[in-house]
């Protein structure tokens, strides 16, 4: 019963097979392969964007800052949410890859932002000038670290706001599938045609062992891509196994699928802990994410029957008066299975 | 009638005198000449702290960012104020120099972090591990971005909690001698004595052409200093220029009556704009500066009879209803003179 | 008949194998498993280094360019040879990661340094002083870029002229155990023993699919490693598929397993090539990579009959006088099989 | 008889008298004043380029590297002579500013780079690929490091192979004022007119206290350099004082006839020591520097009479055998007086 983390989970076995047919033989390495020129073709299609530069990276926090790099020079400033996990989690990647830029945190329930929190926070940074920096970028997270979602009018609304003042838009996709599975949209609906610039786009944490794709939806800065992917040590020389995830991942829309059923997952978690006395669900459970309220008590009988999770945040301690709440998270993944869940709501019972 | 910024004033003329005696012959360049060697053991004099390194630099931008450079590595986290100059007036130098440091910012009202607000910050914050970076330094600025002070127990207080947390503890002295005189204490009271690792001694505002200090209260971080001024740009070679007026801004203690004078003239005139109907102090006014809010119409009454100032923060407009409260700042300097003060209280009256 | 790259070649089954093996239920991320465990601890008594840390990244540049960062600030320099792949294919990596390090290149027959040309080197960059910069590292490649290999001793012989000057000793392994399958020693007598402080083992180039450690064997920097790794964005998530990629290679010595082949089978190519008219061996085949120099139109013919290779250096033309003499590298890996040789040597014969 | 350095020498008198009229009153900050604008206009005139930007910074060091970030990003490559000043002397601070770029050493007598040198350096770094980086700029000193000078149409030719290969050019003018008085040209005539792009013009080392301009020939460029100069910490707050400076010195043209003096001197001196027996000029004097061989124990003797200068390299030891040559460096500044010349030959004759 483990919900600690979709980076816990394992690898999808179509994705596991698809790496083990990519080995076979020699290929051009560092990208210049057939495999990776397929996988990119085939994630244009599924966007929508034939012109669409693609390239990929192994970690997430590569996307998300070698994406904002694009953006943001040295004296820029980037707008996100205060929670973002490029503010929260990437330990300063960002301005090592920008060469300094600054995150100006927008504060907002659920984990977005809204347009009059994002006006207000420009009218707050309005000064653009040397002594203040630029305002040059805005980073929305979809599905955001609380796991709820834009929609993509929400979306458009934002990057509406951040077009009219000079800013271009980035949407760090860690869980963009999970998004997209939530809302029932084209992808292209949910980034560019909505005015999103550059997705980083995860899919590691949904069925893959490692591999996160740069979408560049202005081919332009495709070079400039591919330079500093390369400088930031994050080119992968057998590239061929990055690009087998990924291509494994979107065939027959897998990645959808699995998204789908993570959701699902937490979903039906999420209704039995409701019921439960004490319980309170903290935010809507749009994706793979639940956001919970318990007595310490029920916690710990969790964690005793074998539950794993996370206290969220992690500053809270597991230990102490048995009836204080505490905050927990729980994540689905694509492999968590209706009896993990039936097992768990069980034991908390 | 110039009350825009301590920047916009001149050089006493003790101190040019100073540059022009030091315009003798060759010296050796770099600071490794005399003039150079006796302005640092007059500063270490003057604040009892016969091993600290003393450095010269251009620009307080310069000075704040080597400081920090020195504390905080491109995965830690830097507690200041919201509106500390490093925040909002330095286009991302700290990021810049320290290699991707954050800033946390904290707030607190007249610029000042109470001690339940850095522990609030920390404790949000407490999630030192190599996702969420590293907590490593505090910044105080003192006199404060407000014009307000932080007395030695204050800075104690602060200095104590970030030891607490493994913080070490910058001190942005832009304008230390007008803190200095408000409080009438000796520098090592208000520095090292309570804490303080590390100061950024503004000179330049205070009647100086261009000359800031780094001092290091742990000699150990003189020789990193050394060569990060350097590689910073910031190692002016004919330094005899530098020292010369630092040696002068110290001699008979001029920089304490410079600033004296000139948190004297902001007391005066902050005394009569208070008695101004519809005019409001804003800040305790403990030093040089003055933030106050008045009708558009007495800020544009004043504009016209040739009094300069800026609208703080910059995002207001200066036209516009002529009765809606307008917030201005207005800062006194050493060559302000009471014949200003009276004729700007007189042209508003 | 691939030659072109070990980088073109595929995974070791049994890695294969591992992987699939270990794509079992949910463990904990980034690196806290016990894969991870197992392959540290694993590879610490593959080198006899009980303390030593031991961190995985996906690529060989991350690996050397986190290295360097451990030793080198910015305002340090490196030696390295002036064929390095830290100089000639890291695109700035080093410079990036270290925060604008200088490469200092020394010349050398067969990509290796000689003490003489060390020694030189040093003394022509001799003034260490904040003009100048420091002194800080010497990186050695073994085997180097040219398929030659430093003994035991001629590593002792450089580290220590590095240690009397200050340096620390950074070893780029990315072919480290074609060079100890060559020499037939000890990975200890190659690194530790002999002066080498930080190695970055390479893995992917040998039978894995992206795997390289970063070896410290002084441990006390393991902790700023793994902040730098970070903010690198070069923590991979899903951390166990490194580890289980690295546990097997080390695994019944299957990673010296594999480079004797690899160099066996570059030593049996070299033997042919040698007999052929025309064809002159650059540099002794003592790894797995062949250095060799033959008129364009044999070139020509092994390209139509299908062996895959490059023109080394890459700026020669593939077109032109058929008599004229190219030069190009041949590489074997693990999957090199005999009847590739055979078959090369048929159709150039 | 100081012949150690032109930054060893003093401020000329007309420029203290304009630093002394300019501190007068309140003056805006941070080069938004009237002097400043009028230094502006008076270099744009000098140059004859209505249309450059000009921007002052208190070190070479800031505008060389602030010139450099112009062109070069993290995984560009700039050409430089071996012995240039931003690779000797600027202690990593162009690889700073830059965020990584690379500089290419190309070998060259008399501290300049042929043509021939130049196109060689450029093919043996034509791989320009994400392993390779780019080739992004050649950066030229004139006068150069050894006291020689690029004339016109040597600048031209480097300038249209740069131009060819894709390269801006940038100067490094930190004696630039020598070079001009030197060839008696135009400063367009040796910059924008044969190809220059950005040229850092040094005015401290000839006469000045602490100011060099950064020029930038095309516009567009001008508001980047802003934002990296306030960024880098070298934007000086009280302006005018820099801009004074700047003022006096292109006033009547005092920078061409102090650096015609500073030749002059230079020449005469070199003729005496030409003379002597054992001596030998081994550049040849065309601007302020002289580099010559002698015994050890007549440059002892030199010292022993108080003349100042350097050894040069300075690798090489004051004390040993009395009859082995030693290689110094002697200066001439606007300051060096004729009596200073004729006095140290008459100490060693």
């Amino acid at each position: 019963m483990n919900f600690a983390s979709d980076n816990a989970g394992g690898v999808h076995p179509r994705i596991m097979a698809a790496l083990a047919a990519a080995n076979a033989g020699h290929v051009p390495a560092y990208g210049t392969d057939r495999i990776t020129a397929a996988a990119q073709d085939r994630l244009r299609e599924a966007f929508d964007a034939p012109e669409a530069a693609v390239h990929f990276v192994p970690t997430g926090t590569a996307a998300n800052a070698l994406a904002l790099s694009l953006m943001a020079p040295g004296w820029g400033k980037v707008f996100c949410h205060q929670d973002a996990h490029i503010q929260t989690s990437e330990t300063g990647a960002p301005e090592f890859f920008t060469g300094g830029a600054k995150l100006v945190l927008v504060p907002g329930t659920g984990g977005k932002i809204t347009p009059e929190a994002l006006i207000e926070a420009l009218e707050a940074n309005g000064r653009d000038s040397v002594h203040a920096g630029r305002n040059v970028a805005l980073s929305l997270t979809n599905a955001t670290e609380w796991g709820t979602v834009y929609d993509p009018d929400e979306v458009a609304a934002l990057a509406g706001i951040a077009r009219d003042h000079g800013l271009a838009v980035h949407m760090d996709g860690a869980r963009f599938s999970n998004a997209l599975a939530s809302l029932d949209v084209a992808p292209a609906d949910l980034t560019w045609r909505v005015g999103v610039d550059v997705l980083s786009l995860g899919a590691t944490k949904n069925g893959c062992m490692a591999v996160e794709a740069v979408v560049i939806f202005d081919p332009a800065l495709s070079e400039e891509l591919e330079f500093r992917r390369k400088r930031g040590g994050a080119l992968v020389s057998k590239h061929r196994y990055l690009a087998a995830q990924m291509l494994a991942w979107l065939e027959g829309d897998l990645w959808l699928q699995m998204a789908s059923h993570a959701n699902a997952m937490a979903h039906e978690l999420a209704l039995g802990l409701a019921r439960l006395p004490g319980v309170r669900i903290d935010q809507r459970v749009a994706t793979n994410q639940i956001f919970a309220t318990m007595p310490r008590a029920l916690y710990q009988r969790g964690l005793a029957a074998g539950i794993s999770c996370h206290l969220w945040p992690h500053t809270q301690s597991a230990d102490g008066d048995a009836d204080e709440p505490v905050s927990i998270r729980l994540v689905c993944g694509w492999d968590t299975g209706l009896d993990d869940v039936t097992a768990a709501l069980a034991a908390l019972a």
